[in-house]
């Protein structure tokens, strides 16, 4: 090991609320943070510790910048919203490392855990993760259409929940209208789908609504959607809806 | 809405570390606390405050015995490990509400999320949940063993990593070797396969082996487990692997 130390820490979505001691701590000790600047702007600033924004698409120049900072000697954090292990930063900085220099594989790192966005939205929700369920990026940047389509298949047809990280996007206009598209082959027309838009934050929004009704141009950005198994109920309540899947499972069509 | 109030809270794994600023408070704001046992024991004692263990396997009372509490006014609070809405209190406090009295259906329910396991065993062997992954429960005490393998075979062929929960107990002891023999008609036999144990715990372990070497006799109640997917990579280091899912994915095969 070298005095070198990185750390991968895992914000949660929204305000410091789901923010944990472990990474409260992590932040305070660091000499430099890096991160996409809108997270750098949710941690406070303290005097000495210096701070690199860079843009959301640079995570392999951003976990290489930072690599290369820690093997310096310094203690540097690259920042994550919801958890930096879930379609985060941690597999950049894993990658980075494996084809890196030699170096970079005797720093000290360290991966802090965070709320990761389908874990918020689920709260918010009632308990739609409350059985088996599967996440799955929308983004077809780094993986084909094709191969997004036959996972959209597998995981309904066998009955798991399904989270989508990555909905839609400026360049991605077009793939979450697909995706439902195709669950609706496998999935009745009363599953419940949950629209969760920037939950924990000021404009949070979450909308519950069926797989026939959800509409693609209800998402943007800041939003991750749950689409219900067969399984997954609606419980009616003056305050809004709970929505659950339940424990016990009976057999799903194959 | 009553003054009644429930919050079903998640401790996350291991000690306090992981526990969120939400959950602090929300402890802290409880009139009575329900739980099982070991999990209660987690939780500092405050003056005024009752608590109401329970064994393990008595989801269903524990759930109508705090919503009932929280129906008089209460504010009560029903603890879980990890995250509450993962194989945990959530989905049982939402089916007794859908079954209970009409007063619980008005009643203020909160869920405070919390790490849950998987991403406390994944930040600790580096980014495995990378890319697209399924979160299934081997138990067969609420579903069939023909559909937890159906859903193994979906989930492995589609090229989904896989967390296992609830892997063993003692009155279920063949189910994960038999998961694993499952899984090897799917996968190659060097898949990366981790074993984190009591993570965060004194006791703590986490061991690096393949879908191969894999031996179920080697996992507890205490025990969750990430199957790479064949994407999945191993980075040697001097102070221990790195297991890593990258974010581009080829294609799978069918």
């Amino acid at each position: 090991m070298t005095s070198g130390h990185l750390a991968v820490i895992g914000l949660g979505p929204g305000d410091a609320r789901w923010l944990t001691a472990e990474a409260t701590a992590a932040l305070e000790a660091a000499d430099a943070l890096y991160g996409y600047g809108p997270y750098l702007d949710r941690v406070p600033a303290r005097p000495g510790q210096s701070r690199h924004p860079s843009d959301n698409r640079q995570e392999m120049s951003r976990a290489a910048a930072a690599l290369a900072h820690a093997a310096q000697g310094a203690r540097v954090a690259v920042v994550s919203g919801g958890d930096p292990g879930i379609f985060a930063m941690a597999a950049a900085v894993c990658e980075a490392i494996e084809s890196g220099p030699p170096a970079w594989r005797a720093l000290d790192v360290a991966i802090v855990p965070g709320i990761t966005a389908m874990l918020a939205v689920a709260a918010r929700a009632g308990a739609p993760l409350g059985h088996d369920f599967c996440a799955l990026s929308l983004s077809d940047n780094l993986k084909s259409w094709e191969l997004i389509e036959r996972r959209l298949d597998a995981a309904a047809s066998a009955g798991f929940v399904i989270a989508l990280y990555n909905p839609v996007s400026r360049a991605r206009p077009w793939q979450l209208g697909r995706a439902l598209e195709r669950l609706r082959r496998h999935l009745p027309e009363a599953t419940p789908v949950i629209f969760g838009r920037a939950v924990g934050r000021a404009d949070e929004s979450v909308v519950v609504t069926t797989l026939a009704a959800a509409d693609a141009a209800a998402a943007d950005m800041a939003t991750l959607i749950i689409v219900g198994s067969g399984e997954t109920r609606v419980v009616p309540r003056a305050g809004g809806p709970l929505v659950y899947t339940p424990r016990a499972a009976v057999e799903a069509s194959a």
